[in-house]
């Protein structure tokens, strides 16, 4: 039995799926504590910063599922894997254990850090970070993040974006990843204060990005590519917890 | 060749596909004229009202696909056929035309009638008719529209919820194809009239219905649906041609 501990920032749900490949569909979310980037529009700093950490808490692979079966009525559902970075996370007792269960798991990540359970997920979404970021992209780590999929994972990519550098740069994951789906997103310029709920959202600003996003991906002929926004900040702004 | 014509109200696009199984994805979309239901909320009357047939065009499967490769610059694209109902008019030639260019289709009707050129296509969307619709489901029917998919065709049902009433109709659909995709999409009390393309949008309602669904969704672990609004009206409103 794999007792090794996981960093817990929250445990919530079920609800839905607010964004990517699996937009729409019920899941609980389990969003670990700690990041290897700091991203300059970073909208889940409380599970980033350590100034946080003590609402990270030790959980076993086994109490995190109690938590996730008390949520979900017993009744197995897509369990989404979110942080902070849950690749820094060992994540791979967990997931054994729910998948015995007839639980799904999904988990986003930066893409800096490729895990042999990678293998064992049903939907692995790498989200690079674009120049507006701040962050830079380890082409080499994401390959070998790609390459951690297993047969039967569903792979998705997604980039967040604010302007025309970042739709550069998913033009260039774009074209080094032909075969892979790529999900494009509206960036959020009013993400939450980590200690605040309810800030303003631009909502304005989301969908003048959307609408210029739809705009460039259809003039480009960027057919591949799938435009979604964040669809939890359209429905509850930056409130935590649904 | 095939010359049948097919009565053609609008083609228009790429823009995304705003609903269900496809939402987001970039598409042309072929919109046909006349319809066999009468719903009370019907948001295309422009295409099922019988007053605007001189807006419906004979066009043979040739000239569409003419029109579809202009606006999606040669690249073969998904190309979404809607109404009306689609299914009332002759479109295998079309499939069989476009799918020889390398376009995919995907085809959303109401299952009141089945074809056998369902099975050519790529996606079939099935979005039976709840009672705030005003019309009654011919089960059998919709069985047969079900039967008519191919070996890969991927299929999906989507229902629009208005009320309680369509949502225990759409719990129905669940439990009569509990294998199948199911699509819930919070309805639109304000739609368009058929000559008038900006009429304000009941936003607020459109979100208070979303947050109920996902509520009722969860709470009932109805874990197989989908909940997803329409991304084109949020993005939009009720503006026609994008």
């Amino acid at each position: 039995m794999n007792t090794q501990t996981i960093r817990v920032n929250e445990i919530f749900g079920p609800t839905i799926q607010g964004e990517g490949a699996l937009i729409g569909q019920p899941t609980v979310f389990v969003r670990t504590g700690g990041c290897d980037y700091r991203c300059s529009w970073c909208d889940t700093l409380h599970a980033v910063d350590s100034a946080y950490r003590d609402d990270w808490h030790p959980m076993t692979p086994a109490a995190i599922m109690m938590q996730v079966e008390i949520l979900s009525g017993h009744c197995p559902l897509t369990v989404s894997l979110s942080g902070g970075n849950p690749a820094i996370q060992p994540l791979g007792g967990l997931i054994d254990l729910g998948r015995k269960e007839g639980y799904r798991f999904a988990l986003e990540t930066q893409g800096s850090i490729a895990r042999d359970w990678f293998r064992d997920l049903d939907v692995l979404t790498l989200s690079p970070k674009p120049p507006s970021s701040g962050m830079v992209t380890d082409w080499q780590k994401l390959a070998e993040c790609v390459e951690a999929a297993g047969p039967s994972t569903q792979l998705a990519l997604k980039v967040v974006i604010f302007d025309e550098n970042d739709y550069a740069y998913a033009r260039e994951i774009a074209s080094r990843y032909p075969q892979q789906s790529l999900y494009l997103q509206p960036g959020n310029h009013t993400p939450p204060a980590p200690d605040q709920e309810d800030g303003v959202i631009d909502m304005a600003g989301i969908m003048d990005r959307m609408r210029w996003l739809i705009d460039r991906v259809t003039t480009d002929r960027l057919y591949s590519a799938t435009v979604l926004p964040q669809l939890h900040t359209l429905i509850w702004g930056n409130l935590r917890g649904v």
